[in-house]
């Protein structure tokens, strides 16, 4: 589903970022809806991710009952087996339930720029 | 009182962060009430910190008359006995008393992310 | 429990706001805490509202089951008994629940100011 | 499905606003998801909205297509068919596509208040 | 080049506001280029509209050079022209030059709801 | 102690706003500091109010015992009396005692703007 | 130095405002600089003020000595006589000075738009 | 096209910025417009990128359909033809599309300043 | 007069800050009053500070004449004689004089969370 | 031009920052006023700068022709020489012109508190 294109610029080491202000999943438990901004952060190595697919495999979610720490995880392992980046993070930003806001930041590989 | 469940993606170190806005407790001397957000960030081993324990944890300090330094390290103290976290850090932000702002740090083990 | 001090300038119709930023009540229903911020505007005639009183009445409420709607009115009628004021309004904005933020605005006789 | 309760101060006219932050809808041409905040303010007569059922009330829109204009006209027949306000009003916010930001405002009634 | 789509509630008067982030015109002298926030807000009558369509519509000056007070209100007129509202209002916020920001404000007929 | 200039412009009724951000004064119970932002408006007749000897006149009030309702009304007679507007409005922000914050608003006479 | 052009569309009243950021003049009795934002607002009658013009008018005050209400009026005058507006208003805001943030608003004529 | 200048001190490593608000090119497959905000940052050697032909360097690409990583790579790449820098960063920010808000981030060289 | 309780978590090293919103001193050349925030941070070893003490100590300098430079180093001197801290940093920020805001930052010990 | 007092503690390394917002030059090559605000960081060895005669030597540039590379760098020189600093940094933001926003950075000698 997740779909990419050739790194126009693969001789250079350089940061790609993505922040999709509009994702929604549920709650596995309760049923009820989770809504969060998902940032995307990576160096490419040969391809980079496509935004038309990546928007539509986020919507994928939106319907899908799974926990916060679970979908960061699924999120950033997905991408990585589409794009193969030198380096990845993904973080989420939930929104306030029971007056508590959470943020989950995971990453993959080492982050040549760093 | 602090209830966990499994870490589900255990072979990787990620960032679990909470930030419990409506925190309230009193102080020991006066008796008046105190007011602050907590921020609790960790890295988990084995247990995640589930979020309606930890909510009704806090919401236990509610008529606890107890110091400003000495609440923030408990909190920490509870945490890391229930879930055993590689590194936590646990932040509270107390609102103006007589002009002044007050904010205490602590920390348990090393992150291993930093 | 209200107490009251005489107005210093009864001969000038003026405004007098306090914002009280740490209000906690509890739901009826399900024991949880709430926390709002309550604004109290008034023209005093012959008597201004303690600030000392004021809070201290405000946190009669930090154990008491009751529903927005209803402490907000129940507030205004206290504060016109205690003081008798030509015009009062309170306002009472609550934080966030189930992704909904309520505020209630309530008035007693009629503004002069206006 | 929109549950109410008795006004429990019928004889005051006063001001109830609920800001919900998280409604999300269909394009019905496209299909793509749609976000906006829904603003509802009201005088109530005999009956206040039930905060619980509103939440889910809105929640049934989440894979529903329906237009702006039509989707914030709809809510506000419902919330008056069941409420029966003196005065309503419905705000509905929508994010940004494709470089517009969208509001629509509908009134229901003479606000009592103004 | 303006669609427009049948009111879905004629019936009621209610308003209408789109913000449109991203117009650029050209200087009719300099030839350089300039930037605006355009929002549109109307009360229809028969017909609404069409989003798509008005994002072109305003691509249109892209290339164009034309003074700011004169393409506020040519917008506004094509605008009335393609939907025949009972009332609108254009205003365009341009980006500062030579450290001067600007701002038009435009309107056609009577706004029944003020 | 308050000095004057004559009204440059006096055939014109125009408004002047003046807000001074570090105003102090002592509660004449506690022996505490207080600290506001006086903001003054006004529309002159024959005399403008001279900016150094206002600064040095509120700078008077640093060592002085006095209620927040009384040294509002206090500061607005003895403005009055020194340049005799139209009209004036003198506010005061309090800034945060006990979890309150304070503003009281007082006027003289009528405003020919508004 | 005012320079004008032909009202494009004088047969509709319409708002115009210009913000101009980085006016500067000097104290005449100490001779130290003054700064301000200028805010100009106006509905024209047969003729617009052209913005170079305004901008070099403007630059104008940069070393001369002038107080802050005698500058507003002036600029206010000499506008109203280059392009015979029905309607202007000239506000300045001016920075900090010993604490205290000054704002200056003058008008010509009956805002027809109100 | 780029201009440059001798850098008037050359014996010294420092920080140039400029921050180009106004970007706008094509996609190049919906020929719909872009819209970012382009931030450069460098360390001369012996010359200065000169402003106002950077200016019409970045309004070459108004028409010019190009893709966000692409575009951010290239014009990194002719000012480091041009002007030579010791180190040099591009930063494109680009506005929200379908949800999704996008920063580029490339570099030349390894700051001297870092 | 700067009064201690005893650390009580002293096994842990981690930091507390203190905000104080409302210092203020005066100049010692024009007898003008100065404002600023001070901001304290600390790694206690035995003993912390205790906060009602440390307001009054601070408010010992509202009559006094003192530079900028020299109250920052000696607020730091006497704090860290009272308590023997590990590390401490205090940092004074002041409203703006003449256009100019001035901060001062000085550090005693080496922080061990560094 | 410039004076300095001697510093009050030298034998501790602290911080010292002045933020300069009023800075006005021209440009040299069109004569068109140029704003900034200047920042000065250094620490001082035997000497500190004096803040009026700071002020005074900053408004020398009001009508002076000058780059911004160039001025930054001979604010830079001329305050090394006054007060001969272990370490000092110059930072000028300059409003926006032509839609571009810059910021030049130089220092003199290497920060003993970094």
């Amino acid at each position: 589903m997740l779909e990419t294109f050739p790194n126009p610029h693969p001789q250079r080491d350089y940061l790609i970022e993505h922040e999709v202000h509009e994702f929604t999943s549920m709650c596995p438990i309760t049923g009820q809806p989770d809504f969060a901004t998902i940032s995307i952060r990576y160096v490419a190595a040969a391809k980079c991710v496509e935004l038309k697919s990546l928007k539509l495999y986020l919507q994928g979610y939106r319907n899908k009952g799974i926990f916060y720490e679970d979908v960061t995880n699924v999120i950033l392992n997905d991408l990585v087996a589409a794009c193969g980046p030198k380096w990845m993070q993904v973080v989420s930003h939930w929104t306030v339930r029971g007056g508590i806001h959470s943020v989950i930041t995971v990453e993959h590989g080492k982050n040549p720029l760093a």
